[in-house]
């Protein structure tokens, strides 16, 4: 798979960075970030106003090593699980090795007592980029459809 | 991508069909069909009586360009978004040029407060037909599980 | 599509398999497992604990056709209809005939009145055998991420 970036290899980062989330295995979730990359949680109505900001922003591989570090020790949440499903994703551009793409995404989230509710919708909007065979974000900006986003959110989205 | 209809292109037409909808850019929803075609929005049920009409029914894009102008007028609705999660494609028949496929769907409907809820689920139907790098619907039946189906949609199917 | 099990395979093999479910031909559906097979519900708990049942277990395809001969006798339930959406498979080891993939799923009930929910979540842990053109399963592991899984399904999953 190295080489030009594919669709199959965006299918292929996608479904592999909800895995990554949805088995709790956070500590590896930096890893799907080059060091220098962006990554913004906001809103759809944020977004279409052109704020830049966001409920979370990160724009170096460490600060979202320290994101995670800070939920694993802050985490007093009810004991609850997130399932991400995906949507197909529609490429924007695809210059071979950097390439933009959106992906639609809805979580659920499961407590523990079995109750199941739709936590979030929105859109990846995504950067990617190949060095060889490795393909990460070098952007990602989750657009959240609700503004209500819940800003102690227990994972990332 | 010119040539033969592959899963990939698919792929690539479903993601960019609802991505004009969930963006809101409407009146470039009929572009994604024949100027000869038929869009129409039914139930299960009526789908499974072999009923032909349908909540909606459109077999010309000119139609399909009048109930946007339509939809535009007389949207007095509260403040709403919604967001399409498709499930993978199920390709029935491809003969090279013409395609008939089945792509589950399920539609979020988010309220301007953050309220989240199930919109709607169901099934496309589709007939693509591709004209060299051109793939378009020339045929999309909207087959929608529930019976109770919004007829003042303020968004397409 | 003979020989190497492809990505492009294993989404073709998902999207027949819950066609099959939600078109309600419950018949077809022992037919996407090999003779010598391992079909098991459980949850996400017991998963994680290493347990080997489950709320479903059959290592035939016999066990798989007794079973929905049992659901059609037994099935007395309101009238309902179910969704499965799947979000993208993510392959773990592809052998060339054999290969190991997750998918994420969401189902969604919708009942005669039109009511909708999510009636589940989860992952299929899959092991996945090719035969010629033939591509079926020889395990699928439902893993819900829900404990209240309903026992008395009226459907597969």
């Amino acid at each position: 798979m190295s080489g030009a970036i594919t669709l199959e290899r965006i299918l292929a980062l996608q479904a592999a960075y909800i895995r990554c989330i949805d088995n709790n295995a956070l500590e590896s979730w930096p890893d799907f970030f080059h060091d220098s990359c962006l990554y913004v949680v906001t809103s759809a109505e944020n977004h279409k106003n052109g704020f830049e900001g966001g409920i979370i922003y990160a724009d170096t591989k460490g600060m979202l090593i320290d994101r995670i570090a800070a939920l694993r020790q802050a985490n007093v949440y009810e004991k609850q699980s997130y399932r991400h499903i995906l949507g197909l994703p529609h490429i924007l551009k695809n210059g071979g090795d950097t390439a933009e793409s959106e992906t639609p995404f809805l979580v659920v989230r499961v407590m523990h007592d079995g109750e199941t509710s739709i936590f979030a919708t929105g859109v990846y909007h995504d950067t990617t980029r190949a060095v060889g065979d490795d393909l990460k974000f070098s952007k990602r900006l989750v657009v959240c459809d609700s503004s209500r986003v819940d800003t102690l959110m227990a994972l990332p989205l």
